[in-house]
């Protein structure tokens, strides 16, 4: 119990009371301190508190007298005892708190003060009351030290009108008073500013503030930090910098990169060219394209696929909410702007369109219609979430660009940034974005992405369904000029930077026809009989091909696929350099191995090629070969691996996979259950598994330094864009990460942080 | 050069000439140091040859005059020089190398002792040719000091007739002349008995014994091992200990426990009951079952699956070796007993029936005709390799009877072992089958396989098609009571032994109805629309089901599937409890975990179960609680676990497939090719990969040690049937392996010599 603004003079706490400073008691105070007027206010633990009501029992005052002395600091110069007020002042809101109580009458008598069935008391005791308890589990101890240090402050009325308002728009993070909650904002003496920016400098956050206004004049009476959007806080940290609040590294570790990656959304590429086919309101921003789901779980497992949906529904509630964190964007029949499906996908980022009221849906029986088309699982739709308009099928989508705020911040991140980040991207247009964000390399370019045209297809299974080698090497030449004319634009458009190509990887399974109309178009194209291409098929699918005839193993059953490629790799390389000034630098990277004599084998291989494939000296002196470690027994055996390697690139991905058993497509359906019952903490997909992957990754680096001290370590998984998992990379001494092109700028802060 | 059989007097060699005696050279100097008539033999090394050669080329006669003093050994006392004999003498028998010289003239000169073109050197030189080159690589150097220590021998022609003859029967193994590759036995003097009985205590091995018989007296000229059948090697074994040759330690360590697997064919158990359709000769013994496959890769593809199959085909040649090891049985329309596949299929210790005159094989068409029956792959054929006969469809097999010399062997075996042996299985059937193999508790009893009958499969399809947990719990209620009645029967057949119970683990996607068929019936079964049960069959089925919703996962994500499982392993303890004397020893294994959390989680609901199941305080002390160690993070992580139980078991299988990333029933195609390039020495498969699958394991077995030093470890994958692999296990200290029934007489003696 100490006056943190006393009714005269300076509060004067101790080292152990300004520990105590939790919530509104700590601007009080500081604002206080800095001299402005401020409310007179005393603090009081529940520790304190509770001493005092034991003391009570036992009928003795000792404690008592010093409470009342405390009491009488919010008494002014003139000595009359104000009304009083009593709010709780936790470190975290919490909806469960009780309401600031007004107009209580100071107590009377000392016996009081500490009467739970006297108004001042019985506030006080409904206060702490409000706290509730915390959970049980490993952590009680702690929680319950937390617990007596939870305090509740005792003011003197305010003296006038009392008015709220934010320090910073909630939109624009423009510096001043804003209205907060919609309501308008009131007349506010000039005096105000003073209070803001005493306050946006102190707390650094976007603050609402309670003030009372008397013949013009400001008392500060209490602040709570509020959540502004991503933008906003972007640009007052940037206004921070420049009002020199703070220092430029001072920015960089106070933006949350989480929030960041929640800024970067796409956005219709043409939207002049396309027609809706409805409109709602755009409840939260960016632009999004996918297959149309009517239920949250499914959601769920689409995006385990790597596909991106669309969630279409009436109206969300809290059980959705995995679903929508899953979806690629929401639709609602239902609902606006502070709707939940508004909120949830403001806070996660996912562009929203709400309320459109040509939408009904049927979700029992899988169809749902907007006007008078009927739509069902599977069909596309792409919504704009900025605008509100719905459109049928895919349209194309532009980038969001790195400018602004955002540009300034990164600009100042990368000065303290020690670890490279680059990008997974494979085409020209993704690599050009990539650079945008700021990347400095691809870190990983899986070369079967090139194969994802019908024609390429094509050429592809007939490769994968030559009966001999002589059949497989006539099928790969065909595909090393469509691959060649990739590498080299590749090449050229990252300008000098390094490039990482990832030998094919994937099984062969993935490219094979399904369907009984591709087969028979498969059978055309390639004039075998149908009968005999089903054998054929038959024989070679697979009942796990994620861990079947892929990566490395390819490579080494048929050595004229790593041909093909090197190939390719090296007339792309040889092109690019002939038609530009800056160097090409490529490096050639060797996935899914587990021993090295599998990596031995390729290096003979690839490096033989690179001799003879006509490149400049300079050119072949850049050429650097790599391994992904993405097994447990890649990560034991890197030792042996590092002495053969410029470098090697954890795949995290497959490593998680690996190293907990789990399929990342099949995982949602009891990961959600997991986390429910608190079996994992975090969907390790998310968030890197430090004691296990974790330890993975640091022992194949510990190992693979002692054999070869100049080995580059990277990271390709993804990951490489989550801060969490970042921070941990830096700290095992990375030399570069690499994510997808979005994720970049996310990257780029996170480091900065961590090496900061 | 020197004399190891000297025409007169003593060899007397050195320890460095004792060292290069390998091959013939050796039993050679044995015999005739044992002082049994043995035909005077003289040896060189190669690297003495190539410096007579070079000594040649310098004009010097140094060396020459030593080797002309060599070869004067061989002159009898009469000294008339005899006629010569040139053999090689390698230490392992190669087709290549040149058959012995005979009648060769003694050099008439010094000179013509060591030019190549006289009769003598000629025919040393053609010796050392044909040993040939050894091929290049990591080990060159060592094999290059192994070439120059290859030797020749010069010996003097015997007089009279030359026989040649086995010390032991080649099936049998009875001690005594025996006719070698199906001559007849000539008549042999008595004396030939005393070679014999020293040649056989000497080796230690069946011998081909080359003798000259003159006026009745023996002279001994060389003998080389011989391979002979399994049984025949062990009864030879067993018979050295009863002559106290050896002792029974020494026959333990002796005997190659991969051999005396080959000794335990199933037999057809009631042959009188049926009608073969065809008959060939049985020249491999054993019966088999299994579906028909035309194709040895198909073989290899069909094993990994678990399944059986009989390798049907016109003859066999050197490239389907491996597709005959992945067959059970191997059935062909030509070639007899000296065949191709008679001689693999005896090595590898396959059933096979050849010459089959009635049956034509068409591969390409992928059809077989026996008579005028036709078959196709997927059709089914029993075949029964100790008489030639082939049945139609699968008939009943009986498990090969542990006596005789194996049961004496293997009892000496059980004195020296430390690691006690388990077996896998989950019927009354096979564990009574183990217990006469001489298990000593049941390591692994797959719960799930208590569903393969048709009416449980519909209980079990009732309960994993439930779309909430009351339906669930309904369904499983069904099948709680042939669970107690399984587990009852099975506690009690093991009399007293420990019984490891491993929960529910594979992913449920594997018992979903497959076919129009199954799910047409499944659908009446459960009472639902066919077209609802596509719906949910849909979402349950799995991409990657191995890593999928499997083991543990079921239990958390399904309580009342761990509940049900539990209450029929108590109640049927508690049942078996109340009708024998014998305790009832149950463990409980969690499987497929990778977190200490999972392990918690179950621990405290099923330990909570027992306390409650109204078993004796004595057999609740009994009851142990593990889990099984199949993945990499679980490795890891052994530390946290190990506090929780009281056993862990390693599952082999799974953690080699997630530490390599290799799917086993999807890796023949590329192990193949792995194997042929020399990628992997050896099928990770079939024997542990020491260097990544061995230190997971280590690592777990020294944290989990360290955090709970009683902690049992057992090993309970495939490879604890593995000669090599049990070896390695055995280093690392655990208590128990665990393998299936036919395994645990080859467990029992590897361990035993390991702990030699």
């Amino acid at each position: 119990m100490f006056a943190i603004a006393p009714a005269t003079g300076k509060a004067n706490l101790s080292a152990g009371q300004l520990k105590l400073l939790s919530g509104k008691a700590r601007w009080i105070f500081r604002v206080g301190e800095a001299g402005f007027p401020t409310v007179p206010t005393i603090a009081i633990t529940r520790a304190a508190w509770e001493e005092l009501q034991a003391e009570r029992g036992r009928r003795d005052t000792r404690l008592r007298t010093h409470w009342v002395a405390c009491l009488f600091k919010l008494v002014s110069k003139d000595g009359t005892p104000p009304l009083l007020v009593v709010r709780t002042s936790a470190a975290t809101h919490n909806s469960g708190l009780a309401p600031a109580k007004l107009g209580i009458a100071a107590p009377a008598a000392p016996e009081d003060a500490v009467d739970p069935a006297r108004p001042l008391a019985k506030a006080i005791k409904q206060a702490f009351e409000s706290y509730g308890f915390f959970g049980r589990g490993w952590t009680g101890l702690r929680h319950e030290d937390d617990r007596a240090r939870q305090i509740v402050l005792v003011q003197a009325v305010g003296h006038g009108s009392v008015e709220q308002f934010l320090t910073r728009n909630a939109m624009t993070g423009q510096l001043g008073p804003a209205p907060l909650d919609g309501t308008p904002l009131p007349r506010l003496p000039a005096d105000v500013h003073k209070l803001i920016d005493l306050l946006d400098a102190k707390a650094g956050r976007h603050m609402a503030c309670l003030v009372s206004i008397d013949g013009g004049r400001v008392t500060f009476l209490s602040a709570r930090p509020v959540q502004a959007s991503a933008g906003a806080e972007l640009e007052a940290a940037v206004d921070r910098v420049e009002r020199k609040v703070w220092t430029p590294q001072g920015a960089v570790t106070r933006v949350d990169p989480s929030r960041l990656a929640l800024m970067l959304h796409p956005r219709l590429k043409s939207p002049e060219e396309a027609t809706p086919i409805a409109r709602g309101l755009g409840v939260s921003p960016g632009a999004a394209s996918g297959i149309i789901t009517f239920n949250p779980d499914d959601a769920a497992r689409l995006r385990a696929r790597g596909k991106h949906c669309i969630l279409v529904v009436n109206e969300t509630g809290p059980a959705d909410i995995e679903g929508m964190k899953a979806a690629t964007g929401i639709l609602t029949a239902r609902g606006g702007m502070s709707s939940h499906a508004g909120v949830i996908a403001r806070i996660t980022g996912k562009p929203c369109v709400a309320g459109v009221r040509s939408l009904s849906v049927d979700a029992g029986e899988m169809v749902c219609r907007i006007g008078d088309r009927e739509f069902r699982p599977g069909d596309r739709l792409t919504i704009d979430g900025t605008d509100g308009s719905v459109y049928l099928g895919t349209l194309p989508l532009a980038q969001p660009q790195i400018g602004g705020a955002i540009g300034k911040l990164l600009g100042w991140s990368d000065a303290s940034r020690t670890v490279a980040v680059r990008t997974n991207v494979e085409t020209v247009e993704s690599a050009q974005t990539a650079l945008t964000f700021g990347a400095e390399g691809i870190g990983l370019a899986r070369s079967e992405h090139m194969f994802f045209s019908p024609e390429r297809m094509v050429a592809l299974r007939r490769m994968i369904l030559s009966e001999d080698e002589d059949q497989r090497a006539r099928a790969l030449a065909g595909l090393v000029d469509y691959q060649t004319g990739d590498y080299s634009a590749l090449f050229s458009a990252m300008k000098g930077l390094p490039v990482t190509v990832r030998l094919f990887d994937p099984p062969l399974h993935e490219f094979l026809p399904r369907t009984d109309e591709e087969i028979e178009e498969t059978a055309a194209s390639l004039g075998v009989a149908v009968r005999a291409l089903r054998l054929r098929l038959e024989r070679i699918s697979e009942i796990t091909p994620m861990l079947g005839h892929r990566g490395v193993r390819l490579a080494i059953t048929y050595p004229e696929i790593l041909q093909m490629q090197m190939q390719a790799v090296l007339a792309g390389a040889r092109a690019a350099s002939e038609r530009q000034a800056e160097p090409v630098i490529v490096e050639v990277m060797v996935p899914f191995v587990s021993t090295a004599t599998e990596v031995a084998w390729i290096r003979e291989r690839a490096l033989g090629m690179v001799e003879n494939s006509g490149l400049a000296r300079s050119d072949r002196v850049r050429f650097s070969f790599g391994t992904m470690i993405e097994l447990p027994r890649a990560c034991l055996r890197a030792g042996d691996i590092a002495g053969m390697v410029d470098f090697i690139s954890f795949g995290t991905n497959d490593l998680t996979q690996t190293t907990f058993g789990i399929s990342r497509d099949d995982a949602p359906v009891f990961l959600a259950a997991y986390q429910r019952k608190g079996v994992y903490e975090r969907d390790p997909f998310v968030t890197i598994d430090e004691k296990g992957v974790g330890e993975m990754i640091a022992i194949a680096i510990a190992r693979g330094k002692a054999a070869n001290p100049d080995l580059k370590i990277g990271i390709c998984g993804e990951h490489a864009g989550d801060p969490a998992s970042l921070q941990f990379f830096a700290g095992l001494g990375v030399d570069y990460v690499s994510c997808s092109p979005y994720r970049v700028p996310v990257a780029r802060l996170t480091l900065a942080q961590a090496s900061a």
